[in-house]
């Protein structure tokens, strides 16, 4: 048995890959591939609009928000965002936790004045951040999957939250009210990467920043109903299982105990040992991507090697971090985690004693 | 058997359709999906320099120009263009053949000074444009995949040619030093959607203008290998498939002829009915796109229903333009072409004598 932990693209279930080769060939019945089926069919629609469903039942997403299927990554929503909603206002406050929370702070800096209100792992803890009240929008990041921290507790705002929750959405219930905007790349844990799901709510639909171009413009792929283009339909197609997927297994509340349970056992085996450490402070401690390292980059390196032989891929840190990462999303069983654990033993007997 | 004549996304060849299946649950013996594969891996770097080889060898692209895979479809380019080309000199050329190069220019008008320098079929019968040497670059649109025409003859120009090739990329040899930049959506002849195709001379790829999403600029893409953010790998996957598929066939030489007979076909029946016609001018109808309509919409309407369920799909014309259309990308057989035409000609003596 193989055990995928990359970051993204992500595992997806067995059951979903199997429904897909059938569809590659002949969708429903249809004769064609579901690669080669026109975005302007009702064919097409028909997944959207299951997709749609799908997602107001597991989300519980109220009437006054719009779902948006886009492209070009989380990446062009950190331009989109402050392009399409300070039309009004040209300020924006972040918050800064991470890798991802500087990447939208320094792409936001090209369009609107922004204040950083908080930064670090303290602002990860402690998330009663100092919300200005002049600002068009809060953006935060709740999951840094390269630092591994993560937040769960949305403070209320005097402005609309606006949250990059591309690597925890649909790993536990959420309150969509929360939030002003929450946009997602689907490869981590609602399917492959091409698309973006952003929800936000209707009155914040305005008119974006001159310049602004039209397929990144909110209002108007509402109006178009992410038609504009020709949108990634496989990208979608597969989201559209990984719902289904996600209902079957009984929902996001069931997804959350079973995504507790795997990062807890995991952090517990980390813990326990005196070989493998990870120093993230346990109140910020991300339930999806788990760092961790030995105390030599040699057998760090080594490690990812052997793991990779033993079958469980691509467990190596971020490039510019180092040491490994376990990402354990959605589709990754318990299972899979206790086959990492079994192996990390394994691997600290024969390599821990050489340390002491 | 099933022919699919969508007009994007397209029918694919079967071979590329079965190798995508094993792919989906065991790429290359890994024991993992296709879809899982990290974008930072040495597995997937060699899937890009694949790619990039075989557009080498397929195109014969000169060293001075840099192959760029990107996201968000021709209609972000139609953003792009101006937003990295119009650094200096914020004035454009614009050829306007029909509803592409419509959307082209009229996005191209938010960012630059656009001088629409030839319109309509006539500019695609005699492409001898009078081409202004002061503007930063001439756009055009060699097949117009809704109007059904084309032309094929790219003039000397003053300025670099910057050439939506979406439609008839791969379909036929080109000579790539003819163009400043081609770029290309996959979704017709060599892929899925979710992956556009830049080919730009590298003195072009200068400084954007302000305000140009970091995902957008071509210097950083360039930089960065195409690899910014997270590309939809399973559309590059597919891409570099049809990319082989396209040397097994023979190359591009071969395709051509098989398109030109393709085409020729479909035209000769269509011309030799006094049932269907097609009233774009002999000397710039499209080969890849061939529009034609009965003299009677409830007719037409009716073709479309019964050439469904004959198994030949997606026959019906733009939603804007009504009647039928049969777009004939590279993986349509000679043999879906011949099937369709026995459909028109058993649709015609059903239906053609009550109209005389």
């Amino acid at each position: 048995m193989i055990y995928n932990f990359c970051a993204g693209p992500s595992m997806l279930p067995m059951s979903v890959l199997q429904e897909a080769q059938q569809a590659l060939v002949n969708w429903q019945g249809t004769g064609t591939s579901i690669l080669s089926i026109s975005h302007r069919s009702e064919d097409f629609l028909s997944i959207q609009n299951a997709m749609i469903a799908d997602l107001q039942e597991l989300l519980n997403i109220p009437d006054n928000y719009q779902v948006l299927f886009l492209q070009g990554g989380a990446n062009l929503q950190f331009s989109a965002i402050p392009m399409n909603l300070s039309a009004n206002i040209k300020k924006a406050a972040y918050v800064n936790t991470g890798f991802w929370s500087q990447r939208a702070v320094n792409e936001a800096k090209r369009y609107v004045d922004v204040q950083v209100i908080a930064s670090g792992v303290d602002a990860a803890i402690n998330t009663n951040w100092d919300i200005p009240d002049d600002v068009a929008y809060l953006h935060c990041t709740p999951n840094e999957t390269i630092d591994g921290i993560e937040f769960t507790k949305i403070p209320k705002s005097p402005v609309p939250v606006v949250a990059d929750l591309s690597s925890t959405i649909f790993s536990r219930p959420i309150n969509v009210s929360d939030y002003g905007m929450i946009y997602a790349g689907a490869q981590k844990n609602f399917g492959i990467s091409g698309l973006v799901l952003v929800i936000i709510r209707k009155d914040l639909i305005k008119e974006a920043l001159p310049g602004t171009p039209t397929v990144m413009q909110y209002a108007y792929q509402a109006k178009e109903n992410s038609l504009f283009s020709t949108p990634p339909t496989f990208s979608w197609y597969i989201s559209s299982l990984m719902l289904k997927w996600l209902k079957q297994q009984g929902g996001l509340q069931v997804m959350e105990k079973l995504n507790f349970a795997k990062a807890q056992t995991l952090y517990q085996a980390i813990d326990n040992s005196n070989f493998y450490m990870n120093k993230v402070p346990v109140a910020c401690r991300s339930r999806m991507n788990v760092i961790f390292n030995s105390q030599d980059s040699k057998l760090d390196t080594m490690f990812v090697a052997e793991s990779k032989k033993a079958g469980l891929l691509y467990l190596q840190g971020y490039r510019a971090v180092g040491g490994m990462r376990a990402s354990i999303y959605n589709a990754m069983p318990l299972a899979g985690v206790q086959t990492l654990i079994d192996f990390m033993q394994d691997f600290e007997r024969r390599h821990g004693t050489t340390k002491s």
